[in-house]
């Protein structure tokens, strides 16, 4: 392995936007080492200058060139970043300057509107939505005529991060409902969840993993039995498919992706289940 | 007000990089509108070219160039988006090429490597994190050893939001502990936090807002009333910093805001409690 070098994300706010930028492109070499470090709020010219100092004294210690992925709107504080001799990837610079020849008009720098209140429709939603993702959590509160989704799966499949995930990052009311064994005798979706068919998705995944994930919580217990496992998923499954419910394996996916692909099947008939 | 452009984002996995990009940037001109659209999965050429067929579809419709931002990995689906006259931010193709310059060898394209399982030990660390998180809202269940910080505050100071958001993004455990009537009589931290307290955290806001809020739970309360948020969160505050517990207001902040600055007095001592 090649020594590290040193990446900085720097930002005048909270730092996530650079922050997944730079994961992001750092991911596409998985063979090189990198040693990251956060600097967020860097909101006036003199913390733009320690930071440029603190990014130069990092390239004495390593050989590498530092890298820094930068959101800075402040056109003075990103100066003062370029004068550290790291290669700046500068989102905005990049990329407002291509935006502003088209638009006719200069952006208004907004520190960090983005991740603000700002948009105080938008921000309340998504508070809103995760409160409705916690209330309904786990088969609690049935209040599924608001529910923009209904996640439905044995226990364990990772209905809740879902949930949760997709209230944070796209203002979703996802609720969720476990499917525990008194619901296997009866072969049949439970009553509550049938005047919302459309709103259904099933999440499942390998037995294996599942009893893995189990164990974790109840090691040795016939909960977390392969066998136990193998059966509530054979049985959900057939549940949910005769009902025409699309199925989502979560088995090698992140929440991430499958919070995506659940998204994409609001809009997108191609995934969508039959009418 | 202006027609809205159209605006894509394209990406052949979750798009979630792409959008926080975009949605970033395009803040930077508050005055203008702009009807935004997410095309995520586009992991083929086939569904590039459809995608750029799809733009090319909306620039006859609006009298605006469509902005794409695009987080695609493959160069020839990266020529297919740029055919579409489009104004394209192409995110990987402007930075790797100079992050490639500087390593010395090429990028391994690895579609949505970031936001997959790929690192399993990140991945899994943040899906326990919440797992802690959701085990240890609101006082349940006091594993405070494992904790990386604990939240208190008074009922809806947005302990809950916070701690979760913290284990989605940054992996974690953040545990809560809400400040109830009960404490109050005592003038004192709860016994159970005392052995933390450089874990601890407090959060406190406005009287009006936290009545607000309050109030949308339980409207004309005793609980929601003016007077009982001001006393509540005057006691709550005395009794924290005379700890010597660091305060942080969340009236005008975000959770995204309150998270970083949270993270931040992890490691910068100029925001942490004095010792």
């Amino acid at each position: 392995m090649n020594p590290a070098r040193p990446v900085f994300f720097v930002s005048d706010h909270t730092g996530i936007t650079a922050e997944i930028i730079g994961k992001s492109l750092l991911s596409q070499y998985p063979d090189e080492a990198f040693a990251t470090e956060s600097l967020p709020f860097v909101d006036s010219q003199e913390k733009a200058q320690n930071a440029a100092a603190h990014i130069k004294d990092s390239s004495k210690v390593s050989s590498l060139r530092p890298f820094v992925f930068s959101s800075l709107t402040d056109p003075d504080a990103r100066d003062a970043l370029n004068a550290s001799d790291a290669l700046v990837m500068d989102i905005y610079g990049q990329f407002l300057g291509m935006m502003t020849a088209e638009i006719g008009h200069p952006a208004t720098p907004a520190r960090g509107k983005f991740h603000a209140m700002g948009d105080q429709n938008t921000y309340t939603s998504r508070i809103d939505a995760l409160n409705f993702s916690l209330a309904t959590d786990d088969g609690m509160a049935l209040k599924y005529d608001r529910a923009d989704l209904i996640l439905v799966g044995v226990s364990r499949s990772g209905k809740t991060p879902t949930s949760l995930y997709m209230a944070m990052q796209y203002g979703l009311c996802v609720a969720n409902y476990p499917l525990t064994p008194e619901h296997f005798d009866h072969f049949d979706l439970p009553a509550v969840l049938k005047p919302h068919l459309r709103k259904l998705r099933g999440l499942t995944l390998s037995p294996q993993r599942l009893s893995q994930i189990r164990a974790e919580r109840r090691p040795n217990s016939d909960y977390a039995s392969l066998e136990t496992c193998k059966m509530e998923l054979t049985t959900a499954e057939t549940m949910l498919r005769s009902a025409g419910i699309p199925v989502l394996d979560s088995t090698t996916r992140s929440v991430e992706e499958i919070a995506a692909l659940l998204r994409q099947s609001l809009t997108n008939p191609t995934v969508q289940r039959p009418a």
